[in-house]
């Protein structure tokens, strides 16, 4: 604490405000510490590191009752000036470490000298995520060996962070043990280190050393490890900026589209879970060195990776047979939050001693990835009753509210993801995203990943003449759905129409189906793309899926409506909400409330990685939610069943009513037997 | 506590004395455990592993004030009769888990049934180690996963554990949670798990798992690493029984013979400690499966390692390059003890989680094996002042009682272990170990390893036919040399007479020194031996260095007498404390003072091994040592010097004059010329 003498300097911090007295001659860090003020230092105040830049203000300060005079602080020294000279300290700028207080002053902290920089700020929730990354840089000037107090080197700079960083209980990893004797010569007895802050009662342990002041930065990565794709962000542990993101499939794939037929592959082949954990941490560690090459970092300067998956993705990362996932209860061999070693999971492209968090699953079919949305999103924070759909293979389902929140998954299949679909493809270049149709003259025209322009714009062929027209994602497939459904081409049970009963020559017939033309084959070979029975079917099943999954929660929650949802997943970020709620896909809703959370997984993965308070928070979130298993539910058949139409026919939805009338129209299948189209009374 | 009503019965304990009321029906098993009574238990109480196997007493105790009828107990019940069918119950022994109070009785732990048995009892302290390994089986039940309450399988058989056998913070590493779920469905919910009390504050680990109770045993080795020899005892983890002992060279001989000249090598040759750390690494997992082999188990049964080493094979043995321990200020990379997997050590025969504890160094040149001396000796326990001794290619100097301890190395070289000698060779069977020379007919006899016949016995040929005389070791060379000295064949000065001045037709001219012929060339082909000059100069060196170490720490101690002299050391077994005082080694002590404590070094690692509590208090005695360094003593090379003489010159030794008389002769290097052999007065 402050001397506090009111005959001492008065020092303020802005924008902190915090205030207190000073003698003449103390640094501003030292003041800033003594008041808790977020200045950041790796050096600890020895003028090596700059991190702890601060802009004093001159003048009247009538709000803080300060006059700030211009010897308020001591002459600008050596130190400043060979920084100065060196790296350059903006016009202003003071470092907090070598300013000594002289009067009353004003100090400003600028946002790059707060260790505790904002990383991740959710409107939706009061809550701000700041950078308190579990590793950490620290410069320390350690003690020089003693013959007549003979103590290890290791054990003397495990006393210099205790006493120069407030750091106790620290270990080394052997390969790390090895570089220390020479780090510490070359150094000249001070060395950087890297330090991870253990999980919960951990010790510390020393990641990776450096002689001297280490210049260089550190990194991490936040991993959401879908059943489809492997999305990662490279992050500078340092304030939490992603450097490079990049995805790619999970090559787990050829096991099986979904988890289910990959849990079957394991269990029909043995040996096969070996298999599929040995693809996927290979892709891990290329997805990784992918990254940095992108970010033009070392690999080896990753420390961390976060992960976030549903069970059978954790379970198969970890090596760990899925089968018992595969069938009720559903047990999952562990549900607590990981903290391991890379290498454990054979990551070896990262630094050799990185660390790897991995968020606690909820349940059997609630992983890590819904714990992540959870930590996102916030739900227990939430005043109004929010619905967060966490859109993939398998669909996780969060219902609550400060009182409560509930969990459930839906086995939605990769229908939305574009697998099933005859001309589904994934979200790439080329792939139709945006469908619209015309209610009248029943033509449609559409957007393709890779260009801005619709496919009825002057230009638009020389824009997608790159890419082709290659087929059609899962938020172009469900638009196209929801497009047709709306123009009348697929009544509500789910049928197309034929061409008769629409009146467009787009209705193809085939079989005693018909599928609509979307876009006929190009004449430079692209694919014709059709919307088949199949694929309405197909998108009919997953969207009653996930229907019947929220609709469980709201049951079990005792309502009947929600005040917003929130669509999460990568997928979720391009779902249209109108087109969404002409599906049937999630309950009824006001359309300005039902908003995208982007990849909400991921961001939690991110926070995650930022902030080790999170991953505290979140296992203490986790153990808290209320978990719905939909596969023994009976009411679950029933609401999957009865939300087979588009949209669904169990619940009222006048806020959908309000926006869109959609044609009462009914098709047999086969097709213009039954006299075409016809008009029905409500 | 128990619940000590007066009108309940009474239950007495033997041997422990402990008693208390208990309510009829109370199983023995329960009660003992409310008392504190040392009664095993793997299963808790369930009548599957009859480690709580009791003996109960009846009549009358009028030592207890008790009569025990013959109903005290509860009748022998199914569980017991099964377990007596099967497996066979000794007569009158009971299983206490199901046999209940059913009055006053009285109730003998036999000392198989006790958990904390004692391992190591040391006469020469009061201290007894009893058994508490780091390394426990328990047999657990589980509950079953609850697809309403989902929590995994490992986080349940975390609670299984707290609230069975109260024990918290419990991790698995990733093979070991791999076979979690397919051992908990197999064994009906129950496992028994290897359960590895985590060093200090880290978490409690499974090691292994097996379904239901698992009957089998496990084993941890006990390894004194030494620069020459690698010895390792195989122990049972449950009663601290030795099941195999084994010995191998240390590979590294090849890249010096000292430690020092490995130290070199490490300079001289990059890439040249990873090497040496390869090797020794390979040998202790090759010796690990000699020993399982030997021994009849499997190696992956083995659990623990305990490592004590000197400093520089500790370094070798962590992969760190010792080259700062080559030059001062002699610094440790570090001095703590090291808890560990073995895996890091590319230890691989072995439990595939098996753990590593190394014992802390003392200085840079006093290891982890001169801790393992004191684990063993416990000089910080001793009343009157001991020295301790180890001797080795370093020898490790303990001097203190119970105000202090102090320790040094002295650089001993390897002649004591037969290296440098011209004749010599290690401890193996041919080697002559004993020696006595005849001072009036200077004849030699001798012993030879491997038969126990001197070499005048009839006999003697036949009982050495196999192994041949092959050469000296370093028991045998001390013996050797000394018995000269007493024989009048050296002189003070350690010169060698020639056969004119000894009148001895054995000594043998060499250009301008003499040497003394042991054994001459066996008409079989064993080679002729000799202790030439060259070899009483090596002896001398050693035995100086050895002196000098002690004789420095006597003057830190302020004392010019030991009450007591411990040899340890494999080499210390055998040395004759007569001859090692009659050749100066240690200082003057009475003869019945001076006693072998065997592989000191070897015991504490045993003790170790067995002793969870034992490891934390040589960790606090370690910290208490007072380090003196000799190579930068001046006094240790004063000392040295004057120790050359055989005795030393020093100081007076009363008590070997006591013993024997040493012939005043004085020879001249070259012989002869200053007339023979004559008597100077003191």
């Amino acid at each position: 604490m402050p001397a506090d003498t009111a005959a001492d300097p008065l020092v303020v911090f802005t924008p902190s405000g915090k205030r207190g007295h000073f003698p003449v001659g103390t640094p501003v860090l030292t003041a800033a510490r003594q008041l808790g003020v977020d200045l950041d230092s790796v050096c600890g105040g020895r003028g090596i590191c700059s991190k702890c830049q601060i802009t004093p203000a001159y003048g009247d300060f009538a709000k803080h009752g300060v006059h700030v005079a211009a010897d308020a602080l001591s002459d600008w020294n050596s130190v400043e000036d060979r920084y100065d000279r060196i790296r350059g300290l903006p016009k202003g700028r003071r470092l907090g470490c070598q300013a000594c207080v002289q009067g009353d002053v004003v100090i400003d902290v600028p946002s790059e000298s707060q260790v505790h920089r904002q990383v991740v700020r959710k409107a939706a929730s009061d809550r701000t995520i700041v950078m308190d990354p579990a590793t950490h840089l620290y410069y320390v000037e350690v003690a020089e060996p003693d013959m007549h107090e003979p103590t290890g080197d290791f054990e003397r700079l495990g006393f210099a962070l205790r006493d120069q960083w407030g750091v106790d209980r620290v270990t080394a990893p052997l390969p790390v043990l090895r570089r220390l004797q020479p780090a510490l010569r070359k150094g000249g007895w001070a060395v950087t280190v890297a330090l991870h802050k253990g999980h919960r009662d951990e010790a510390h342990r020393i990641l990776d050393i450096w002689p001297g002041f280490y210049e260089g930065r550190i990194y991490g990565l936040a991993i959401d490890l879908g059943s489809t794709t492997i999305a990662a962000h490279l992050t500078d542990l340092r304030n939490g900026t992603v450097k490079a993101s990049a995805g790619v499939m999970n090559p787990q794939i050829r096991f099986g589209e979904d988890l289910m037929s990959r849990v079957s592959y394991a269990m029909m082949n043995p040996g096969g879970d070996i298999e599929m954990t040995r693809v996927v941490r290979e892709a891990i560690d290329a997805l990784a060195v992918e990254l940095a090459t992108e970010a033009q970092i070392d690999a080896r300067d990753i420390m961390e990776v976060v992960f976030v998956c549903n069970p059978v993705m954790h379970h198969l990362l970890l090596g760990i047979d899925p089968v018992e996932l595969g069938q009720a209860p559903f047990a999952l061999a562990t549900s607590n939050s990981l903290s391991l070693d890379a290498t454990e999971l054979d990551l070896t492209a990262l630094n050799p001693a990185a660390r790897v968090f991995i968020l606690p699953c909820i349940a059997g079919h609630v992983g890590a990835d819904a714990a992540a949305v959870a930590l996102a999103e916030a739900p227990e924070m939430s005043e109004d009753l929010v619905l967060i759909v966490d859109v993939g293979t398998n669909a996780e389902i969060l219902l609550g509210n400060t009182t409560r929140v509930l969990a459930c998954s839906s086995p939605t299949g990769p229908a939305f993801e574009g697998a099933q679909i005859s001309a589904g493809q994934r979200a790439a270049p080329g792939a139709i995203e945006r469908v619209e149709i015309d209610p009248v003259t029943k033509e449609p025209r559409f957007r393709v990943i890779g260009s801005d322009l619709w496919s009825d714009a002057p230009g638009f062929d020389a824009a997608t003449a790159t890419t082709g027209i290659t087929g059609i994602c899962g938020s172009g497939i469900i638009e196209a759905v929801a497009e047709m459904r709306m123009a009348g081409l697929v009544d509500a049970k789910g049928l197309i129409g034929s061409a008769e009963q629409t009146g467009s020559p787009r209705m193809v017939a085939e079989g005693r189906t018909h599928s609509y033309l979307l876009h006929d084959a190009s004449p430079t070979g692209g694919p014709r793309i059709l919307v088949t029975q199949g694929d309405i079917r197909a998108i009919q099943l997953a969207k009653s899926a996930l229907y019947a999954g929220a609709r469980l929660l709201m049951d079990e929650m005792g309502v009947d409506h929600v005040d917003r949802v929130t669509l999460a997943g990568a997928f979720g970020a391009h779902i249209s909400p109108r087109h969404a709620m002409v599906l049937g896909m999630i309950p009824d809703a006001p359309l300005d409330k039902v908003t995208s959370a982007g990849n909400a997984a991921g961001t939690g993965a991110r926070i995650a990685l930022c902030s080790v308070a999170a991953r505290t928070a979140i296992e203490a979130t986790v153990r808290k939610i209320t978990k719905v298993e939909t596969a023994i539910a009976p009411r679950f058949q029933e609401h999957f069943v009865n939300a087979n139409a588009i949209p669904h026919a169990t619940d009222p939805f006048p806020y959908l009513a309000g926006i869109v009338s959609l044609p009462d129209v009914s098709f047999n299948q086969g097709g213009g037997n039954d006299g075409g189209r016809r008009r029905r009374g409500r």
